[in-house]
C-alpha cells in the first residue's frame, strides 16, 4: 500500500481503556479465552498444546510447512480504512494463503502484536477476535503469541501447517504446462484505488482491499490434481509468475484474452482513467493462486490464464501474448 | 528496556546503500546466500526446505514446538547500544530459549524484519549475519522470512523445534520439589543500568544486556533428568516463576543464600547503589532456565535455589524466604 501512516486510530472515549491501563497479561487472557473448540476443530496436526506456555506443540501428521508475514500500520494497513477485525482477518488470510501455496493444510498460527502503549485495548480485542475468525474460516487456530510495545501496530503472523503430499514449490514449472490462476485478481488494487481517491465504493472492491478471498482447500486441490508448481499471487500476478518462471527456468506466456474482468474492476477501471487489465496483472493484496498444470489435470474452479513456452536459458520471464509487459510489474516493498 | 528511540542510526557514509537501493529481492538474496551446509546440519528435524519459497517444510521426527517473539527498536535494543550482529544474536536467542524451556531441540527460526527505507543495507546485513551465527551456535538454521518497510526496526522470530520426549509445560510443578535455575540472571539488568547511566562497563553485563547467554541444551538435559515444569526466564525471575506458581496452584519459596552474586553484578549494584539480590529476583531479559524437579533428579549445571513448598488453594505465589518479595516483580510490556 502506497501511503503514509495517518495518526488518528483510537476512541473519542477518553476514559476508554488502553494497552497501558488493561496490561500485557490481561490482554493475553482476554485474546485467548474460550479457544479450546478452535484447537480441537484445527485440521491438519493434532494441537497438542496451544496458548500460555513458552511454545505451541503441534504433533503433525506430515511434514509441516510454516510461513512469516509482517503488516505494519500506514504500509500494508490504516487504522481509518480498516477496522480492526478486518486487520485481524487479512495478517491470517494472507499467511494462510502462503501455505495453500504450497499444497499445505493450515493447522494455526502464531501472532507477534506490537502496539503503542496508548492504543485502544478495544481495538487489540477486536484485532484479536479477527485473527480466530479468519482461523476458523481455514480451519486453523491461534496456537500463540507475544505482545509488546512499538510506536505503530505491527503484526507479525506465522503459519504452520501439514502437507498431505509433496510440497509444491515454484522451480517445477514446465514447458507445455498450462498456468492457472484461482481466486481474485485486481480486486484489493482498484479498492485501494478508490480509498486513495476518498471513496467507499465500489464496495466489493474496498472489501476485497480490506480482507483478501483467499480460496481455502484449492491449493490443497491443486495439489492432489497434480500441479507442477505454485505460488500465491501477493505482489500481482506478472511479478509472482516472474518468480515461477526464473525459479523453473521458464518463458510464461500469458493471454489477455483470457482473463474476465468483472464488473467492480470494470467500474473502477473507467472512474480512474484505468486500464482493468493492468490491475488484474499488477495488482497486489488479493492472495489468489497461481499454478502449473498439465493441461489435462486443471482441476474445477481454475481459469487457464496462459502457458509455460520453453526452457528459457537466460533467467525466466513472463511475457502476455508474447510481448513484454510494458509498465510497473509489482512491488518491492522498499523501492516506491 | 526502559529507554525511548534515539533516532541516530545509520552511516556517516552518505553514498551507502540503503534498503531503499538495495531493493528487496536483491536483500533476500544477499541474506539467504550460502545457507544449505546450514539447512543440512540444523538437528532434530529435517528440513526438506529452506528460504525463496512460500513456505518452509520440516520433516519432523517428534512433536514440533513453535514460540514466537517481537523485538522493536528503542523498546527492546538500541542502535546505539548494540550492533546489528548482537541485534540479531539477541532475536534468535530469546525465542530458542523459549524452545528449551519446553525441553525441544531447535530445528530453525524464521524471520520478520520491518524497516525503515533509508536504513543502510550495511545494518539488515550484519543483522543477518547474527541470526546465522547465532542460529548455528544453537544447531538451528535460517528458514524464510519476510522484509517490509515501516518506521522503526521491529523484528518477528518464530524458532520451530522438535520434542525428543514430552512437552515440560509450566503447569506441574508439585509440593516437595526444588526448583533449579540454569543461566544468568540479573546480568542483562544490569547491563542496562550502566548503559542507562552512559557506561560501558562493566564490559560482561553491557554485552549480556546485548546478547543472552542462554543455556543451550540445558532445557533438554532437565527434560530428559525427568523435570516437572520449566520456564524461560525473560521477565524476570520472580515474574517468571510466579507463572509457574498460578499455572501449578502452588507457593514456591526461594532462599536468597541460595544464589551466589557474581562479581560483576556486586559492582554494578555498589556502582548503583542497589541491591544485587533485587537485580538477581527481578532482572529479565538473560533467558536463563527455571525448572521443578524430585530433588534427586537436578541435573549438572543446575543450581538449587528454592522449593515448592505446598499448593495454593488461592492462584499461586512466589516467596522469598517465607515472605512477599517487596518491590518490583518484573515487567509487562505495555505498563512501564
Amino acid at each position: 500500500m502506497q501511503t503514509e501512516r495517518r495518526p488518528p486510530r483510537g476512541s473519542d472515549d477518553p476514559a476508554a481503556e488502553t494497552l497501558g491501563t488493561t496490561g500485557e497479561f490481561a490482554l493475553i487472557s482476554a485474546i485467548t479465552a474460550d479457544l479450546e473448540p478452535e484447537l480441537a476443530a484445527a485440521v491438519g496436526g493434532r494441537v497438542l498444546l496451544g496458548p500460555g506456555d513458552d511454545g505451541a506443540v503441534l504433533l503433525a501428521d506430515g511434514p509441516v510447512v510454516s510461513s512469516i508475514d509482517c503488516l505494519v500500520e500506514g504500509v500494508h494497513f490504516r487504522t481509518d480504512w480498516s477496522e480492526a477485525l478486518d486487520v485481524g482477518r487479512k495478517a491470517v488470510a494472507v499467511n494462510l494463503a502462503d501455505l495453500e501455496a504450497m499444497g499445505a493444510a493450515p493447522v494455526g498460527v502464531l501472532v507477534g502484536f506490537t502496539a503503542p502503549a496508548e492504543l485502544p485495548t478495544r481495538w487489540a480485542l477486536d484485532f484479536a477476535a479477527g485473527v480466530r475468525q479468519e482461523c476458523r474460516t481455514a480451519g486453523a487456530a491461534l496456537l500463540g503469541g507475544d505482545t509488546t510495545r512499538g510506536p505503530v501496530i505491527m503484526i507479525a503472523v506465522t503459519a504452520l501447517g501439514t502437507l498431505p503430499g509433496e510440497a509444491i514449490t515454484r522451480d517445477n514449472a514446465r514447458p507445455g504446462d498450462v498456468v492457472a490462476v484461482c481466486g481474485r485478481l485486481g480486486w484489493a488494487a482498484a479498492g485501494l484505488a478508490v480509498l486513495g481517491r476518498g471513496f467507499r465504493s465500489p464496495r466489493a472492491v474496498v472489501e476485497a482491499q480490506r480482507v483478501p478471498a483467499v480460496p481455502y482447500g484449492q491449493g490443497r486441490a491443486a495439489a492432489a490434481a497434480g500441479a507442477h508448481a505454485m505460488i500465491d499471487i501477493s505482489d500481482g500476478l506478472l511479478a509472482d509468475l516472474g518468480h515461477v518462471a526464473r525459479a523453473s527456468k521458464v518463458i510464461i506466456d500469458l493471454d489477455p484474452a483470457a482473463f474476465a474482468v468483472p464488473d467492480p474492476l470494470r467500474a473502477v477501471a473507467a472512474a480512474t482513467g484505468s486500464d482493468p487489465l493492468t490491475l488484474i496483472l499488477t495488482g497486489g493484496e488479493d492472495h489468489a493462486l497461481a499454478a502449473a498444470f498439465s493441461a489435462e489435470d486443471v482441476p474445477e474452479g481454475w481459469t487457464v490464464v496462459g502457458r509455460v513456452l520453453r526452457p528459457d536459458a537466460a533467467e525466466g520471464r513472463v511475457t502476455v501474448d508474447g510481448r513484454e509487459w510494458e509498465g510497473a510489474r509489482g512491488w518491492d516493498h522498499f523501492r516506491r
